[in-house]
């Protein structure tokens, strides 16, 4: 898509530090630098997020965050991985082609990565009539 | 697996606050109840973690995550979620059972659910060559 700098990537137009490239989906370092290792996985094809991938491709980049968070832990000397993204308005996500962050963690490292979340006043019991997919069940 | 919880919810020795169920992956809420809505979603055979699982129900989990994300923005007022995972020893993973959380997410609802990281002091240069998977592109 124009105007997207992941599909730049993609094509070559603009450098990254890959780690990983198969078919359809690129690994390459966060340019944020903030964590060691911070890898974002991307599918080729334009998708916005989570909400819009074709599952075929979801499944594609699942399988390099799978290969890539593998490599880290058995290869890397790193202990284990966070995985995350963000998908939709609201959500902080900013670059609007699909991504999911892997950072590489180590044991004894010292980052928390679980958001902070304010308690919920509402009951388990009144969210879940509202939120349950009863029809599919 | 004995001695786990989700596996416990899974044959219905513990109960659950049910999202979502299909053949091979379950949905349900976090009893965290910090975030409106905070899901979990297991595959129902017990894996670890992403890096031992097994791709077909990888592939089926996040086909789960994915729906009810969808859900969860196109019918129950949600604008986006972040999805989350700790796999392995340092990533902060709780539970020793895969698991994926959904926190749906509202334009301005003050939540920052990505974590504050250091700066990293190797350049990306020096980490690219440590952590590219050579062999494979």
């Amino acid at each position: 898509m124009e105007d997207c700098i992941f599909c730049d990537i993609v094509l070559g137009k603009e450098p990254c530090y890959k780690i990983y490239e198969d078919e359809f989906a690129l690994a390459f370092l966060d340019i944020a630098n903030d964590c060691s290792g911070h890898t974002l996985v991307i599918p080729k094809k334009h998708y916005v997020s989570v909400l819009d991938c074709e599952k075929s491709y979801l499944d594609a980049v699942m399988s390099a965050v799978q290969k890539v968070s593998n490599h880290y832990v058995k290869n890397c000397g790193f202990d284990g991985v966070n995985i995350m993204n963000a998908s939709g308005d609201g959500s902080e996500q900013s670059v609007f082609h699909l991504h999911f962050h892997i950072l590489p963690r180590k044991k004894n490292d010292g980052l928390h990565t679980f958001p902070k979340l304010p308690k919920n006043k509402q009951s388990l019991e009144k969210i879940v009539k509202k939120l349950k997919m009863s029809d599919i069940i």
